[in-house]
């Protein structure tokens, strides 16, 4: 619940954004082109329960209220200032208000000058702001409403970083039937940011769903934990991001960064979080729509229910696409169909009524009792004209609503979740539809991209992430990358470290042909002539080392036992921490051609090895690991122990920036085996993991 | 033109179903509800053109005129006869109307008892006849209306298998402001075909675009056809296709057919006719507003103009992940937008006006212009608040018009489009551009999603197919199979056959080692033992011969020179004859693990070398082929040759029945060789192609 209204906000609390006693717009407008009036116009909506002040010297009067020339010729302190004066004025403003002891500002102006600098003072004085550059605030619960637009009250609330792109998400949202809780423009979050926003819902009773949309993830582990909390909450988030550009994957160094795109990572960050990235504000707002109904879609298996085998077609074919299944029934369950519809229906899934709908509206009823008490499915996807019969024909529009209003009431008794795609989505019934609980859409697409982003969602599970730990970026050497992930449980190939002749020839006693050699203080090794592989013995050895020794200097080389097994696949694993969303673990198709394959998982790190798991089936390539064509299957947990030790690594790394990879992990039936490793790292303190912790 | 109306439709001819000079309604109906009362409401429609006949018993008199208990009451015999009587009595109507002399039937009544041989007494007759279980007709340039349905005039056909289908591609086309030019439900197609009714549409003049939706392509070859030549009409073709499951794929025997679903074949011969397949109604009618629009888009050079940098920002990552490009500006262009917009707008691509625009709307209009004039773009996306202001703000509302207008003017003045998402897509500034050849779109997924398809569509070329050549589909033996392609130029490894140790040491005096020893008549030779590489010398490859000849008995073995080089990257090139589309080929990554990487392209067979060229472009692994981490460029003209080679042997092949793959294909530096090759056709005639042709 909302706190009570207080006589002064506490100190550094959000209340005051929630529920001020009292509102001053200063800049308000009597002119309805500009954005003074429509802030003025919304605080005063809010006039029953705070006082609202009108600051302005253009007019006398705005909307029947008188106006105040200034902050200072007011009868009381406001608790809130909406601050949308010309930007030069702006620290004038505020100035004042902190003298007078304002604690609220929501700064509406854009191109404030020395904004930080304003903000600092506004901090330092115990007040809050919000914004600058912020389109504004909008509560539900408290009737406050200091915004551009009008809202509907509703359960959805909107946190955005582009007031524009909130307030078409609202539009969209309250188009679709779907009210507004909360907005927020979070504008240039100088004090207040969106992680504070985010958090600040998850006791906003009337908040059921957050609409969610950054263009950057500087501040990603907050904005997550944030999510993670409201979707514990039962308050799911969908991600709407942009800027998903090739700039960042350009400047990375290892492989597992150029293969995986800022949007790679923000998924990541939603499935830990249990939340949804979704590609545009429309997308959004369908899945919403199917999240908020009365039964919201969970489990994959949907039937599809249509009044024309047309329409069911492509219906089955948008299911699919979208990851779910359109399972055949049970020669029972078809029977049962087959018995409430004539000849010519089609009874297996997809069902096509075959013109049974139009002759009587009930066959949509009662055949989606008949697949929504089944067991048999999750939920039932109706395409087609249902909704448009009373559109288009006056006798039969109280039969359809009558209907309507029974198909309604099945979700509710069944558990199971029933989605609407219909030709008169505009219509009263699919209006009475959306009234009792049912998600209705004007396109098969937006209906069953909608009901495959709900149940994705709801498939997904809150992972904890361990907390933040608090250096120059640069690789380590060979032998301390090794040693890190030896100590983390990674199998290399036995090896030596040789600086002359002496050394190379009691390495070679101690280790099995054949072998490789490598200069292994070089970072480019390979461009630099510094690998030599395939030798056979102590005497290709010798002519090797004197070979690479004359042209390369003195080094540690390394002289290593070959992995030569045929029956591997080349994996690559890596991990790094992501300076906005923390520690994140790739895995992929390996080897010299990873950035051909693009077949790779990402998830949060660090994984457990259920987690990893689940990201090597999700592989392309992961047949190839489980028997393919009659190979052996290869040792999968060793695989798996790989993925979690390095997740592991880097996630309790204490430094700021870590980067990890092996690639290629050589796995076969006998275990993995690490042929090269990269680590970068900000710190220059000890990189480990006590083999066995996992 | 359309053909003037004449006193009886030519036998055979389509004209009865354009504008006949008279039509009867059989089973017209009262009854709003039912669907005989909308056939004779629209037949009606046209009684300034032509005599409406209304036969039923069931009313004497319909929407004011007078009906006829039967067709030989009738005045004069009619010259199309829609018949929606009940299933039995079809059978009944249509013979009485044959010996009426009836030319013309629209089949609307769904399961008609023995409909085929209904259908053969029509087509014997010398009549024809759309459907049966077709929903209808329209044709705006004759007022020619017998359809379920409202159709409002333009000039978009419709040609759908699905009645419903086509309905709603009718209804959202309406929506977004396109009118329709023809509707046809084409129902059963027992007598007229779809392919047929493309036909007919290429001299239909008031269509501009055909909107397509089929359920099945197994008369391919001539649909397509008729889609090139409508496209060289000028009268692009969007196709819907449904039904995209994995049964097809389940079912075939090769790997290349396995690789490829149904909708990627569509996709190949829309790519030939130079149509565009799409996934949903709604994005097909996007499409098509672009298609239709003033300026329609050509090339993928787009700026992205907005007045919110969110919006900017998730318009250029849906232009982007659509193909297009969002090219960074010149200095010039970006000082020259600079200086129509304050401080604070963004001046490279995407623009954001920041403001400017709802200070002073004319903004959009300079720096529109700027755009399109700059030949740096091809088009213009404006994405956000227009078309919205005058529905927030009656004082805005005249403003936003002229603005609309003079932004209309653009695109015909610059010779380039501008498409536009806007928040207030349903007010009337978005009706007046789009009255004025703007396509405009509530979303910004089906704004950006709309220019990609119509730019992809421009793009692509009519191809010219072969004629369609005109027997129990089977391999081909081992032998057979490698001469075909021997013949068309393909290079196999040196390989002698081998029957006993005699022929089998003079093989190996003309062959040089390593060597490979396989029983070439066996279908699956590797897991019949029927397979040994790597074999060294003579004394290696006669124990393995004689270890063989005693498990697997008397037959041709096959002594080869095995391919040893490292340098080769494995390719797969197989190519059929889809018994619907025609001939197709298809590249892709080789080996035993093809279905893993899915890296396949498939077009229309035959391919011209730059045509082949053009698909290895665009397979994933194609940078494995022009010299992968400093690995020297494989000699790509082998590569094409092969393509091309096994293209024209699958398209000139005269048999029904033909699917030919060449995996591996190893391709290297120094050449193309196949390793391994499959062959299965219909026919037991030569499979050859002249070496050199090509």
């Amino acid at each position: 619940m909302t706190d009570p209204p207080t006589a002064g906000p506490p100190r550094s609390s959000l209340a005051v954004f929630r529920d001020p006693g009292s509102v001053a717009v200063v800049g308000a407008s009597a002119n309805p082109a500009k954005w003074g009036y429509w802030l003025a116009r919304g605080a005063l909506a809010g006039r029953d329960r705070r006082s609202v002040h009108l600051v302005t010297r253009g007019a006398d009067e705005i909307l029947g209220m008188p106006t105040a020339p200034s902050l200072a010729a007011l009868p009381e302190v406001p608790d809130l200032v909406a601050v949308c004066v010309p930007a030069p004025q702006v620290g004038t403003v505020v100035d004042e208000a902190l003298r007078l002891g304002v604690r609220g500002f929501l700064g509406i102006t854009a191109g404030v000058p020395d904004a930080p600098a304003l903000a600092t003072r506004i901090t330092a004085a115990g007040a809050r702001m919000i914004g600058p550059s912020s389109l504004g605030l909008f509560d539900a619960e408290t009737a406050l409403h200091i915004a551009w637009g009008d809202f509907r009250p509703g359960r959805l609330a909107i946190v955005s970083q582009s007031g524009q792109v909130g307030s078409e998400l609202a539009q969209l949202a309250q188009r679709a039937g779907l009210g507004i809780s909360r907005f927020v423009s979070v504008g240039g979050q100088l004090d207040v940011t969106m992680a504070d926003l985010l958090d600040d819902l998850a006791d906003h009773a009337s908040t059921t769903a957050v609409a969610l949309y950054a263009e950057g993830f500087d501040d990603g582990e907050r904005i997550f934990a944030a999510v993670r909390r409201l979707r514990r909450a039962g308050k799911p988030v969908l991600v709407l991001s942009a800027g998903d550009s090739e700039a960042g994957a350009r400047a990375a160094r290892s492989h597992t960064s150029a293969l995986t795109s800022p949007a790679e990572l923000v998924d990541a960050a939603c499935r830990a979080a249990g939340a949804l990235r979704v590609p545009t504000p429309a997308a959004l707002v369908d899945v919403a729509a199917c999240l908020m109904a009365g039964v919201a879609p969970r489990g994959r298996r949907v039937a599809i229910l249509s009044d024309s085998g047309g329409q069911g077609a492509l219906a089955a074919d948008c299911v699919t696409h979208g990851n779910l299944a359109v399972p055949r029934f049970s020669a029972g369950l078809s029977a049962e169909i087959a018995g409430l519809l004539p000849d010519g229906a089609a009874t297996d899934n997809p069902v096509d009524l075959a013109g049974a709908g139009e002759q009587d509206l009930s066959s949509y009823t009662a055949v989606a009792r008949a697949l929504l008490r089944s067991g048999e499915v999750d939920s039932v996807l109706m395409s087609g004209y249902f909704g448009r019969y009373g559109l288009d024909s006056a006798a039969l529009a109280a039969t359809e609503q009558h209907t309507a209003t029974e198909l309604a009431a099945l979700p509710g008794r069944y558990g199971r979740a029933l989605v609407v795609h219909s030709m008169g989505a505009d219509g009263d019934t699919a209006a009475l539809l959306r009234e009792a609980g049912v998600a209705v859409f004007p396109t098969v697409g937006a209906a069953s991209g909608a009901l495959s982003g709900a149940v994705e969602l709801d498939a997904r599970q809150v992972r904890d992430t361990p907390p933040n730990a608090p250096d120059s970026f640069a690789p380590r050497g060979f032998w301390e990358t090794r040693a890190a992930l030896l100590g983390a449980g990674i199998i290399f190939p036995a090896a030596r470290p040789v600086h002359d002749r002496a050394q190379l020839l009691s390495a070679l006693a101690e280790l099995r042909g054949p072998f490789v050699l490598k200069a292994s203080w070089l970072e480019h090794k390979t461009e630099a002539g510094g690998v030599r592989v395939g030798l056979a013995d102590a005497a290709a050895v010798t002519a090797a080392f004197d070979a690479m020794h004359r042209r390369l200097g003195e080094g540690t080389y390394l002289l290593e036992e070959q992995d030569v097994r045929s029956d591997v696949t080349e994996l690559i694993v890596g991990a790094r921490r992501d300076s906005g969303l923390g520690p994140m673990v790739t895995i992929g198709a390996g080897g010299t051609q990873a950035e051909i394959h693009c077949d790779t998982v990402t998830e949060c790190a660090p994984v457990s090895p259920d987690q990893a798991r689940d990201m090597i089936g999700r592989l392309r390539c992961a047949p190839l690991l489980t028997g393919w064509r009659g190979a052996a299957p290869v040792d999968l947990d060793s695989l798996v122990h790989a993925v979690v030790a390095v997740s592991r690594l880097v996630a309790r790394y204490r430094g700021d920036r870590i980067e990890l990879e092996i690639n290629p992990l050589r796995v076969g039936p006998d275990g993995a085996v690490a042929v090269d490793a990269l680590l970068l790292t900000s710190a220059t303190g000890p990189v480990h993991e006590t083999q066995g912790e996992t």
